[in-house]
């Protein structure tokens, strides 16, 4: 660790604390692209994260997610709360290019100091993404959010695993959308804590509610091995966040959901993306010791006989493990 | 590696080879599960692999991937040759149950020994879904089929991760489709080696054709260090896959991509390929160690005072690398 990256961390991580969102900004940057000063500013900050309430939303595209979110962020600035959100957006794999979307509205609370919004790419996570969002996570709540919304499309391993790590999870639907979105929403159903139906001025919606009710009903409680209790199956609420109606409702639930959490036991989701963040870190460790001077040529020749179907995966593991263990 | 289970893996790779479809599909859920027989069976036939084309397929939701894949099998066969689908079903990310969906259809195929259906969930593969997938695909590949056909839902990292990683991706897009879809695409044109208008007796069919031929030709070369080359732009073409139209020009493409990659270097693809499926075999095995009998109390203690904000997960990496290695 370098002394410059750890006196940066420190001034960004204090001046973050301290209200200052430019230094809050870059403190995201750098954990985005898992920096030295990241690293060095989560040491410090960790330690008083814990207090913020963690909200996954997901869902299929088209759902209104991002109108859902600005309208929770509208309820939740009434009752004198703060709130953060982090969006992965549904954007390149490959440059990263976030997209702003319908968020552009949401600058309306550019002068509020009580409303956060970062875009986080979906791609180029190397610890994957759960580990850079629960990381990115830490800093919103160390910096004192009392609320952080992660958004994500719920079409994607990943994007799911990233709404299912929260506290409480909330996955919304759309009155009437196609087949293959019916088959989506049946493997989403299953990380819900909360279900929401918005667009519910469409016609079908109050139907679409009543069938997912029928469908909470007939399964059988979690079977995800996640030891968070699930004291009843999930609410099936109905907004229509364009117009803001049910979203007092919605946050009311939310509020609920995570009193029950507290007296139970909560840790489940809190285990799951400790385990997650460490477990990217010890990857990232073992990966970069792999390419470092030392090994580089020799990690890069086992690929390449990899790649040529000279030598099985298997044994190039078991050779990689053996180079870095003896040092 | 225990002896029976290499005896069950050279059993079952035997008869794989030699055409036992149960066998096959044996060896491919043993794959999925990451078993000491699926290790067993790819250090055995992994040397025999190498000579199949891998072809992914990706799209958003309703683009009629699954439709277009049975067409693709028509086409193949008729023409003489094999082919293997993998099929990676926007399904649970929990319980896994892979959807049949429409692919109902393919069981026309089931006393065609030249043609093998595999569903794969997404959920659940600790070291990556394109590590186990392309696992299945060498299995596929050492059992002697021509063509390979992985499709995915083109809406999330992982999903897409998948179908970048074959020698050639297609990318499907329907005409006319919404706001939210039209972000996903702009991402997944960039991993596109072909991009394919389906539903093409659409109104509209051809305009998408020509705005993406637009799009096409204003972006840059590709950008995302995949030292694959591509010596022009990706071709657009239109198929409507429900009648069969346009799905001979598709095979033809193909082909002629695999020959432009084979005289060119399409070792970029293979070399990706053969790290992101030995890296998972590494962290695989550095997670048993962490979780094995002797480290096991230790790990978890460590993950709970991460859980509790009382240790910065960095710190909990060091510690379980240092303990990893003291043995």
């Amino acid at each position: 660790m370098a002394a410059d990256a750890a006196t940066r961390a420190a001034e960004l991580s204090d001046a973050a604390i301290g209200g200052d969102r430019l230094a809050l900004a870059r403190l995201l940057t750098a954990v985005e692209n898992r920096t030295q000063v990241a690293e060095a500013a989560l040491r410090r900050l960790y330690p008083t994260a814990g207090q913020a309430h963690l909200v996954g939303i997901t869902g299929p595209p088209g759902s209104g997610k991002s109108t859902l979110v600005a309208a929770l962020i509208a309820e939740v600035r009434a009752a004198g709360r703060s709130v953060a959100v982090i969006a992965v957006d549904p954007s390149s794999p490959i440059t990263g290019g976030a997209l702003l979307g319908d968020r552009v509205r949401m600058q309306s609370y550019a002068g509020d100091g009580d409303v956060f919004i970062r875009s986080m790419a979906s791609r180029g996570h190397a610890g994957g993404l759960a580990a850079t969002s629960t990381a990115a996570a830490a800093v919103l709540d160390a910096a004192g959010f009392d609320l952080i919304l992660i958004e994500t499309v719920g079409t994607g391993q990943s994007e799911v695993e990233v709404a299912a790590a929260a506290d409480t999870t909330v996955v919304l639907e759309a009155p009437e959308m196609g087949d293959e979105v019916q088959a989506i929403k049946a493997g989403l159903l299953e990380v819900a804590d909360l279900v929401v139906v918005n667009k519910g001025d469409k016609p079908g919606a109050q139907r679409t509610a009543a069938q997912l009710r029928a469908m909470l009903v007939a399964s059988a409680p979690r079977s995800d091995g996640d030891s968070r209790p699930r004291p009843k199956r999930p609410e099936v609420l109905i907004t229509t966040a364009a117009t803001g109606d049910g979203v007092p409702e919605l946050l009311a639930a939310l509020d609920r959901h995570r009193s029950v959490g507290r007296v139970g036991e909560s840790s489940g989701a809190r285990l799951a993306r400790a385990e997650a963040q460490v477990w990217a870190i010890v990857a990232d460790r073992l990966r970069a010791r792999l390419h470092d001077s030392d090994h580089a040529a020799a990690t890069e020749a086992l690929l390449d006989e990899v790649a040529e179907h000279r030598l099985d995966p298997y044994t190039a593991a078991d050779r990689l493990l053996e180079g870095s263990a003896r040092d």
